[in-house]
């Protein structure tokens, strides 16, 4: 078995080795540029921030359904304790255990690979246990601060929340930005809703992880065309899932991160940023959602603010 | 033993319980208000970005001093794993086990506690094993954005780094600000920068640990009066360790968690920000640290991000 | 709410505090004296060796019920490296997190208290998460070698596996007793067979948890009256579940471990020894379970083995 | 680079591929028959049991030169919780994080590999983050119980602890022998003891690491030509280190798992042991050393027990 012709087209489209060079580990990061920055904080207005993780919890997202990425296991090691003696200030201290992409997170560009290779064309071998991912581990990114813009598709739609078996489309994405008066420029962080998040947070984790609305095989070609810097959403498995073409697994996945370079949020709970960009009537706001430098992690959790 | 007289008179001077109402969990942070974080953008003028994370890996700050406060140990669940057959995209996956305070973290309000309480009078037990802490957990934090300032106490004395026996007065901050050309205000977010971490960045973890230089117990009455939001810096023990007076340990952390309602953060990186500010000529800037919420976390990593 | 009268009265009689001095920290271990190891020794006839763990997997019989308590994550730091340079001896190294209850375990005597108490009196705030147990930690045991008596209940009633709503009676020990033609005697370890268990080893890990056989209430008299030295079965709960008297949870766990100090076993698989035991025609054996020695452990994973 | 001729010619020498099937997984633990198993409990004589096991602590003996290789992070995850309402009985539950191999543990057979091969001449790569080892792991172990040798190699010298430059010969195995008045049959289990760990039980974990006495590259063909089952030691590397030949890393393990498929134990603590021994005036006696049955395991602390 192979991945299809189809897949191989829409590859050689939106390829983006060597664009900033050969050894390059970011990819379309490199769209953000200080310029971008700038007029993303011109962007704040009100002062607002709306903060964009899910609480980390054992009793978060995660049902099994992937192997090993288990919910976060909070611990304690010290409770209130004395360690310099009876009278003495006190001390609180916890562990985590944590699966690094079962929360908000970002993947990083190598998280998936295909046909034994990761972004920029390197080795996938070069991901190892010993190291972890030796290009591209998610510590390369050092910050992640620029212009976020919220493309409300299911508020766009009139819905609460996208059918389990809606693709989202790049005339979906074109909606949204009409309805949020916004247009996606480069080096822009793109927020797209779909309301998947609901379930989980009824309280129905299976539910959540699907079958999930989700992004499209047709939408790595918009965000290409866009010179979109990063793309997150507010589902499991960040595109649709199950998968549109029979037996094609995870091709946004491989599009997006090995063949453009662009990193991949899940797991974002957008719902009071609905509310609040629709109550400010605007779409676009300073995001900053750096990841946490774990040397070698093909992911990592992340606390994304989204300030109006 | 109990603590001595003196640290309860500065701890009359500061204390907040109540300032917020009886039910408050965030303290401090309540200083910063929409109108704080739209003068933040506003100092965005650059769009330069410093992360002020130190990278997570196993071979962190972590001594073995602190029980229970582990390096980041990344392992892999799955590498290249084509979980959906041969010849499919194929995918990467990491777990982290860590103490939640062993890197670059904000201790929450509950990671100290004296006298049987926690901050706004709550009692000490209320944190558990089980939930850890109910009150103040850092989840409640929401989202840390506000105007950063740094205090380049090391910078302004003509030093790389103080000397392990130094304790940062307010005399000292107040020296910093004239250097800074800045002035500390309410809702800020302060960044003390003593060098002391550049014993880690040389590769000697344990003259990181300790003698350190810190903030003096007298600080707090200065941030106090400031009416400071958070504080950070770039040392273990954030207070100058051993401590100033004889038998009176973590007096710091007392007055600034539990009395105050301020948080606190260490192990940050401000070798960067240093360079940064002196090039700009800016010590005032964008700073958005917000904390990974863990649900009754007594502290967390954070990935905080300087924007000028 | 308190422990009803009913309870207390059946705490009396089967206390052990001080019997073994105030000192102690094992219980009825002490009732496995060397004498007991000898006639163990000798009950090995045909030299046959039956585990009794369940394989350690993320797959485990864990379902979430009991909070914290994971499922072993067994995660890869090294696969065939070659850690020291190309083309030498290549290493593996795994790492596990896991709940020391969550799969074939010990409790120790610290797993529960009631009124503040532990076992042998001892107060129940000796357990911190500094220290876990300071007294009755898993590592006081040392050593765990007997003789072991199988009662398979189960097979002794004809049947595959007891009703979830059948509580184990001090009657059907001595009928299990009758069936294997063996007498259980002072520092003996008792295992008891429901097969329950067999719910979890046919996929269903929810059915296998509850309702669930168990031991009975009344039980613990039985024991005590033996001097039997460890009692383990083929549960999730050992005692049955949900409870044979409304809102008295957990009473077997309470009188064994905290009034008689008798170590209690869980999620033992007992299937293949039923049949060896069945073939063999003989109930008693060599039992070999030592616990890892995790100091201050509330409990720990063993991996039990009967010699016929 | 790669392994000399000089290893090569031990390989062809001990090579047990194919010996019990080119399915088998567990190598010489075949030769653990039904009849040595009784040998092995007809020693029992005084009914004395001595643990081997270390103590599974965060202070244990991982230095942090072994990556990955944690030491146990024991955390608390309830603690005297009265998870049924005020009043009712209380649980204390632990979870921990640890090295499979930072403690007393066996390697499994696919702990090592060279030449692209492990046990039975299977593929390296069968090993994966995903699964762990699919061959030869841990848990296909299942029981392992046998006759168990004391070759009390430092006390047969007269000195506590071999210096950290000796190689332990066939020689020294043949004096040991000599002196316990015993003989290493087939399917024995041998524990060689060189007192190394004292330096650890004295303070020293770094002393304890390295330089550190071990079995010669000489002892693999004596182990073959005995039909010896599993070998043990009291250090933490098996074999001396640094390695008796330059540049020739771990050619003992890679000899005895690879090669022999014989299972190796590290960090055993035979101390009290050999007082037991010298004082019973036998070192032949039962041992229970049966690994926690990790599936996919590389390796597993252990609890052994040996019974006189």
């Amino acid at each position: 078995m192979s991945l299809p012709k189809e897949f191989h087209e829409i590859a050689e489209r939106v390829n983006n080795w060597g664009r900033w060079g050969a050894d390059d580990e970011i990819g379309t990061l490199n769209l953000i540029t200080d310029e971008v920055v700038r007029e993303a904080a011109a962007t704040v207005r009100a002062g607002r921030r709306v903060p964009l993780a899910l609480p980390l919890r054992q009793d978060g997202v995660q049902t099994g359904m992937i192997p090993g990425r288990v919910n976060p296991l909070h611990t304690m090691v010290q409770i209130n304790q004395e360690l310099f003696g009876p009278g003495t200030v006190a001390t609180s201290d916890d562990a985590v255990t944590m699966g690094l992409q079962a929360a908000t997170h970002w993947d990083a560009l190598t998280h998936v690979s295909h046909s034994g290779r990761i972004w920029n064309g390197r080795p996938a071998d070069s991901i190892t246990a010993h190291e972890g991912a030796r290009f591209s581990g998610i510590e390369t990114v050092r910050t992640l601060v620029s212009r976020g813009v919220l493309l409300d598709v299911a508020r766009a739609k009139g819905v609460e929340r996208l059918p389990g078996d809606h693709a989202v489309t790049p005339e979906d994405l074109a909606e949204a930005e009409e309805f949020g008066g916004v247009r996606v420029g480069p080096g822009d962080i793109v927020l797209v809703r779909t309301g998947q998040v609901r379930a989980y947070l009824l309280g129905d984790r299976h539910a959540y992880a699907h079958p999930s609305p989700g992004l499209s095989v047709r939408t790595p070609e918009w965000f290409h065309a866009r010179d979109t810097a990063a793309v997150a959403n507010d589902t499991l498995t960040f595109e649709i899932f199950p998968p549109e073409i029979e037996n094609l697994w995870l091709p946004v996945h491989a599009l997006d991160l090995v063949e453009m370079g662009m990193l991949q949020g899940q797991n974002w709970n957008l719902e009071e940023l609905s509310t609040a960009c629709a109550e400010e009537r605007r779409y676009a706001f300073l995001l900053s959602a750096t990841p946490e430098p774990f040397v070698g992690g093909t992911g990592t959790p992340v606390a994304p603010v989204a300030v109006l």
